[in-house]
């Protein structure tokens, strides 16, 4: 990997000091970041290097999974970061950065390849774009990339407009477009889980398959985002961009010899596959809710009305479950129940396949119904895969029981989300990325939804604060049910592998 | 389930003590024998009811599962035991056996139903079978069974000759063969496992199955029982019977409606169905061994032949691997590997399944191999099931990794062996016995070993105590190769049951 500089726009700002520049600073530790390395940081108020350093130092030894000793490294790492004010809006300032960022290469030696990561408000993003292409910030000996964080837009018109801007500036293979559940160890590991275990890959049919569940529940309310998210709601925060994109990596099937190219090519043929909404169905597809005041876990906490910054006659979201249909040979009529939503029981992203039901024969050899296999694929916080298989119960009361086989990483060297994917865009490699394909399709595939809200004619369901959601979830499956609401985690077991020596 | 008399010759001997009555009482205790109980002990030397019964007290004091603190419910079980000596060869003892039989089932109430458990050795069993029948034990308004253990004969004649002398006295219907592995929790899930869960049902198949090992390992040497041994090896102690049950369990598919006579039935097909051993190839799908002096677990133990009891030029076989075929549409070009022996490196019953290896496009984009996909089911003395998968490695290596997802029983609350086996006979229950035809069809599949060990033109191949058995072995497998030598057991895993909330 070519060593390269990392401008960051918004260098202040809670992401950056929460994620990235622990992120960076683990990859530096873990040699996986070229040196020498720059870094230089943008914000609209006047900061010396020294106070810079300061803050991006104390966001170590907060938020850093490996611990920030004073060091060697350490101080090597915090000298490689520099301030620069900037207005997003002042032509000229790109130029005085311009020239901040050649006067590094030059002393460190680092060849023209440019790293613009915008930790800034997406209404910037094209102003910040065209400046970087017109300051010359962007006409690079070595390669330049744009980084960005969603929301890539609010719905299908303003993420095309948001994108021209973009690619006016940076084409789409120079665009990092960040999901960080696409960053989450789990979610990187689905296709391997998939396509390197024959038994699993012998079953990933619909001939087996009976529904697929993605579940992303939150604990927390609204927080301090109340006025972004008053705005936003469940599916412009969370299933246009996460959910769809968990969606895309759990149903994709990857050719021989997968390039990131032919992951965006399999995410967009998903996409593309999704059965559109009908906007007169849609109120049997899509089921919104809104939570009222509750517990969660013992403690009373307050209605969505009732939250500090948010409007009081608000019709906003904060749940959302839909049924999808993939209309493609391996989907066919496999139901995918996608659900998210705030102020849930637990605080959990899950997929889990349901298989078909035992053959009847066996059923009425047994009487009485066995329970289905499941395979469950906990992302975060436990990030375990298990398979949920019936076994005779062994104290012979002729009873089948369902036993769960689970396998859980818990692994304190695991990367986090950022690390994961930082580390992907300084190598260029765009697999875990969201593609413009991915967007524009899924804010398709969810304007019907956004229409009909705008038209009011999508009910809006209340449900209490700690609960599953709203009933009518469960009636939007119809016969099957939302597993794992009622059970709690399986149980952790430590990883085993077998030592080469048996390889 | 009626009340009966259960009749055991040899009751004072060392299988009634640490297991038969053990077995009887937790049964009692567990309300799965119906009372009242009637148990009546025979044995060669005189001996009071009184002092029988101390005999069983202990034996439960030392055995039992469950703890045999005095309590009523002891007593009252202890109470049920009465003794009669008895010499098998004496046609006059089983006439007063008969009176005293028929006078506890007048004073008790008890139906004529009699269980005769013989716990004596083989060479007994026919002119027992014999008088029970011309005394009249055998003439009963209710059933009367047979239990007896193994060994079944030593060779195909000897086996027959013994069965025709059952027969004479009792239906087939009527004999009950004890072979404890069939006892074992493990082993009796085998078909609720591979039938009740469909995506083991689909993978249950010679298209995904690559090959399936069952090994039966004992640490242990001869011990006490050299004089038996000598005469018998590995091949009539432990292949022969115990391991061609398990390869049966584990290969028979069941239809629709199970019965105990399905059950036979489809355990003889596998049988009937078992490619018969060529004299000329014997070396070649066959290994036998003798262990010489080596360690265990690090204590220097002797080998085969300093035994005590063992005839210094033995050519014993103390060890022995065949591989086997089935020839059936759905196990057609699956080799399956057996294995049995003394004094290997750890004591472990176990049966591992080897799914085919990812397909090539795969291993090809992932650079290396995988390893195959296992599913390992352990029946003793862990009693566990576990699915190997490969997963990225989460520290992004590049590599993928082999992992275990398991589960295991460990439940102090599950029954032994023979408290099932026993539990069964006494409801009629065959389905996990040995049949006279899988016994017949058995000592017919190993008769070309026992000829080729005769006129000794099979090899024996020495192997040092502790280890893993001779290394010809391990060329028996070709391309194959043993799993899980190298490797320690996979860790416990609670049981994790859906609530029947959920269901």
């Amino acid at each position: 990997m070519e060593s390269s500089t990392f401008v960051l726009f918004g260098a202040t700002g809670d992401l950056a000091k929460r994620k990235i520049y622990p992120a960076l600073y683990n990859l530096f530790l873990d040699g996986k970041i070229s040196t020498p390395l720059s870094v230089i940081g943008l914000g609209r108020r006047e900061l010396s290097n020294e106070a810079f350093q300061a803050q991006v130092l104390n966001s170590l030894q907060t938020f850093s999974r490996k611990p920030a000793e004073d060091s060697e490294k350490l101080r090597t790492f915090i000298q490689a970061f520099e301030y620069t004010v900037l207005d997003v809006g002042r032509p000229e300032d790109y130029v005085k950065l311009l020239g901040h960022v050649k006067a590094r290469e030059e002393d460190l030696g680092i060849p023209e390849n440019r790293m613009f990561y915008l930790s800034v408000g997406p209404e910037f993003f094209g102003e910040i774009a065209a400046n970087i292409n017109s300051s010359g910030l962007g006409s690079t000996k070595g390669w330049k990339r744009l980084v960005i964080e969603k929301p890539f837009g609010t719905d299908l018109a303003s993420a095309r407009v948001l994108n021209e801007s973009l690619s006016a500036a940076f084409k789409e293979e120079e665009i990092f477009r960040i999901d960080h559940f696409l960053g989450k160890p789990m979610v990187q590991n689905l296709e391997v889980l998939k396509y390197s275990n024959p038994v699993l890959r012998a079953l990933w049919k619909n001939r087996y398959i009976a529904n697929v569940q993605i579940t992303a529940s939150e604990t927390v309310g609204v927080e301090e985002r109340a006025g972004y998210y008053d705005k936003s709601g469940a599916l412009r925060d969370m299933f246009q961009n996460h959910m769809l994109q968990l969606l895309m990596m759990t149903a994709m099937q990857l050719p021989k010899g997968s390039t990131p190219e032919d992951v965006s090519n399999k995410k967009r043929y998903v996409m593309e596959s999704l059965r559109p909404l009908i906007k007169d169905d849609l109120t049997r597809d899509v089921v919104l809710g809104q939570y009222a005041a509750g517990e969660i876990k013992g403690n009373p906490v307050p209605g969505y009305l009732d939250e500090p910054g948010i409007d009081s006659s608000s019709r906003n979201e904060t749940y959302i479950a839909a049924r999808l249909w993939i209309e493609d040979p391996m989907w066919n009529e496999v139901p995918i129940y996608i659900r998210t939503g705030k102020r849930m029981k637990e605080k959990s992203t899950r997929i889990v396949i349901e298989f078909k039901e035992p053959l009847n024969d066996y059923n009425n050899l047994n009487k009485g119904n066995t329970d289905p296999n499941l395979l469950i694929i906990d992302i975060s916080p436990n990030e375990a895969i298990t398979l949920q298989l019936n076994t005779k119960d062994p104290l012979r009361t002729g009873k089948l029981e369902p036993v769960r086989i689970n396998y859980q990483l818990g692994n304190p060297e695991i990367p986090e989300s950022y690390e994961n994917l930082i580390y992907d865009a300084l190598r260029g490699d765009s697999t875990f990325f969201a593609h413009w394909d991915e967007v524009e399709l899924s804010w398709q595939w969810v304007q019907p939804i956004q229409e009909a809200m705008e038209a009011g004619v999508l009910p809006l369901h209340s449900y209490a604060a700690g609960s599953h959601g709203p009933a009518a979830a469960a009636e939007l499956l119809g016969d099957d049910h939302w597993w794992l609401d009622e059970n709690e985690e399986p149980e952790a077991q430590e990883i085993q592998s077998v030592p080469a020596g048996v390889l």
